[in-house]
């Protein structure tokens, strides 16, 4: 079965926000067995959004439209389908006469669901969170309206702090270009992640077995399989040992507390933390001691220990979590560079680690938040002497 | 003049990578005074790079292909422009006959460049780069040799905290579809935008008093133009003042510091915060009474009023500002649904709101944090009692 993605809108074909729709929607299709074969994005153009519309739904069998159904009058895809679909005729209902809205959960514009020849279309909102789970309510049936099924079996397995390079050295001769079934990995930040699709009855015999050599390779790296994020991999270990941690953060100012939070739930193995983004702060809720400070620089191991070891104190967890660094543009010095960032751990095990990382403010803040779980879930599983990437020697 | 982009790479169309080249080059080119009027993606298909490269070539005036030029089996652009360009010639030199080579200066894998009746064409490399430099290198070139100046000027006016169609409908005389200046609406999570785009001489004189208007109409909502973030916004304010902040949270457990914190310098007027995900931190590190916490709950007017007060004293800074909410998904009540979300505003001036916001957990999260960075920045202009998107009157 094939694919085609038509994204809808002046901000996107201008290039002043970035279409991420195309490529989750490629993605979700390709969990289903289903290629896609070509995005196009067009602005808010009437005859064009028609045009490509009439285009691709004559090559594809699946096509999804997202944007332009907004409220305003520079949202023109229900009018453009409407030319196509029942051309001269006045939308009933904010649709063309042969289209069916669909219900939008998360905002209000509906979406629409109609077929073209041979082709299956969804015209879905541009927002993202409104976007993914109307997909979810139609990808199902648009499948079953179209005959084909291919044996199509995919799953991942996740990583972190471990390099890409590194973590494919690892699993080389798994990732032949032609193989079945076939691995490939992708990275984005401090998560690596191994891809693996099979086609046909035994390569997807193949897959569990070549699920756990991948697991074992990147063995203690890997958190979990597929949709498993490494905040829900750590909040598993926390419950079972029934333990709870605390977050003390300097430069990620909050961002390793709203990681783990992201998990439903995580009221049970998180209790909160203290964001010292000032020396202040740093005495004064962690009590971290001024001599410390003016002897190591709040940028060092000393410190770092001495937050973690704060924040399970104050806020009475079994685990403290710290995260201190140069997130940059500015501040960096020799010996201590911009992406300079120690984390200490704190509990029935310690640790304290110095890491260098490379990538601007906003990446060595989010690499930092995810080092910090993954450091704590290094403990929890009685590895943490375990080098994380990028990792370097204590002064 | 016209631009369009064309893609290449099976791990773009399948999604198995995020394509953003075309928005980067798109960005530029509009920088230019260059419209993109289509992107397109394919997978690495020599006849559907040819197809695709007649097509576009045939509709404007510049266009840029990326991807496809490295050195595996599966790079297939010079090939696909070669059967374009001199269909039945060998390859001479990597190149169609009729083609230059582009020095790559970061990588390996020279570009192309070429053209095909009267559209010049780039050919470079995918990884961005690679490619960014490349564009810098013909572009200008490319420009030259196409006649046409058109004087193209483009900005935005962001807003916080006002739906989109509230904040279309105040500038909507404005909106008018084929008007020059031509000003358009976005919306991102709790942000709206407007974006305008002026075209030759008398509507860029236009543009300024535009534009004021525009912010006259979305006052006090908007908060900066283009580039400038709430919470660049609200730091110049604070720095104007010599004043700072500290956060108090629960649902958002550390992204509204985050938040604030994404901007360099922020250490100037933001000092820290306290993480209070559970009910004992909310006691024992803002000092919110056991009593106040029985009697209304964690997610009240009361405990927000209380966490607000609490952090500002502790941190000692002029402001405190509260999040408590329910996420969700789970946790939600007849009165206090998910989506409940209360805001303090503690120091010169106090505040209390109470927020209905829809959306899953994430958007939740992100929007109160946005809501509550906004809800300080009206204080300080001196506009506290607007009400902003979602507010319901105080129980």
């Amino acid at each position: 079965m094939r694919a085609a993605i038509l994204s809808v809108g002046d901000e996107l074909v201008l290039g002043e926000a970035l279409d991420t729709n195309s490529q989750w929607i490629a993605h979700e299709l390709l969990d289903r067995g289903v290629d896609t074969v070509e995005h196009r994005t067009v602005g808010d153009d009437r005859a064009a959004i028609a045009h490509c519309a009439v285009v691709l739904a004559a090559q594809v069998d699946l096509l999804f439209i997202t944007g332009g159904l907004g409220p305003t009058q520079d949202d023109l895809t229900r009018e453009a389908l409407g030319d196509v679909m029942n051309p001269g005729e006045p939308l009933h209902d904010l649709a063309p006469r042969s289209a069916q809205l669909i219900a939008n959960t998360h905002g209000t514009a509906p979406g629409l669901r109609t077929r073209l020849g041979g082709c299956e279309i969804a015209s879905l909102p541009g927002p993202p969170r409104e976007m993914r789970p109307m997909f979810g309510l139609v990808i199902d049936e648009m499948l079953a309206k179209q005959s084909s099924n291919t044996d199509l079996g995919t799953a991942s397995i996740n990583a972190c702090g471990i390099g890409e390079s590194h973590a494919a050295g690892l699993i080389e001769p798994l990732m032949r270009r032609q193989a079945n079934p076939h691995v490939g990995t992708t990275v984005s930040g401090a998560i690596v992640r191994a891809r693996v699709r099979a086609r046909g009855e035994s390569a997807l015999a193949a897959l569990p077995s070549l699920l756990t050599m991948i697991e074992s390779a990147w063995e203690p790296w890997a958190f979990g399989r597929g949709e498993v994020t490494l905040p829900l991999a750590l909040g598993s270990l926390l419950r079972a040992r029934g333990e709870s941690f605390a977050t003390a953060e300097s430069c990620t100012a909050g961002s390793c507390g709203a990681l783990a939070t992201e998990v439903a739930g995580s009221s049970a193995w998180f209790k909160g933390g203290i964001i010292a983004y000032s020396n202040e702060v740093k005495q004064s809720c962690l009590g971290v001691t001024k001599e410390i400070l003016a002897q190591h620089g709040a940028v060092s191991a000393q410190v770092a220990t001495a937050m973690a070891c704060g924040v399970a104190e104050r806020l009475g967890t079994a685990w403290g979590v710290s995260i201190t660094g140069i997130a940059g543009p500015a501040g960096g010095t020799a010996t201590k560079p911009v992406g300079t960032v120690f984390i200490g751990v704190h509990g029935s095990s310690q640790r304290v680690r110095h890491i260098r990382i490379r990538g601007d403010r906003e990446l060595v803040r989010q690499k930092s938040a995810l080092l910090a779980l993954q450091s704590l879930r290094l403990e929890l599983i009685g590895r943490g002497a375990t080098p994380l990437q990028g990792e370097v020697g204590i002064p």
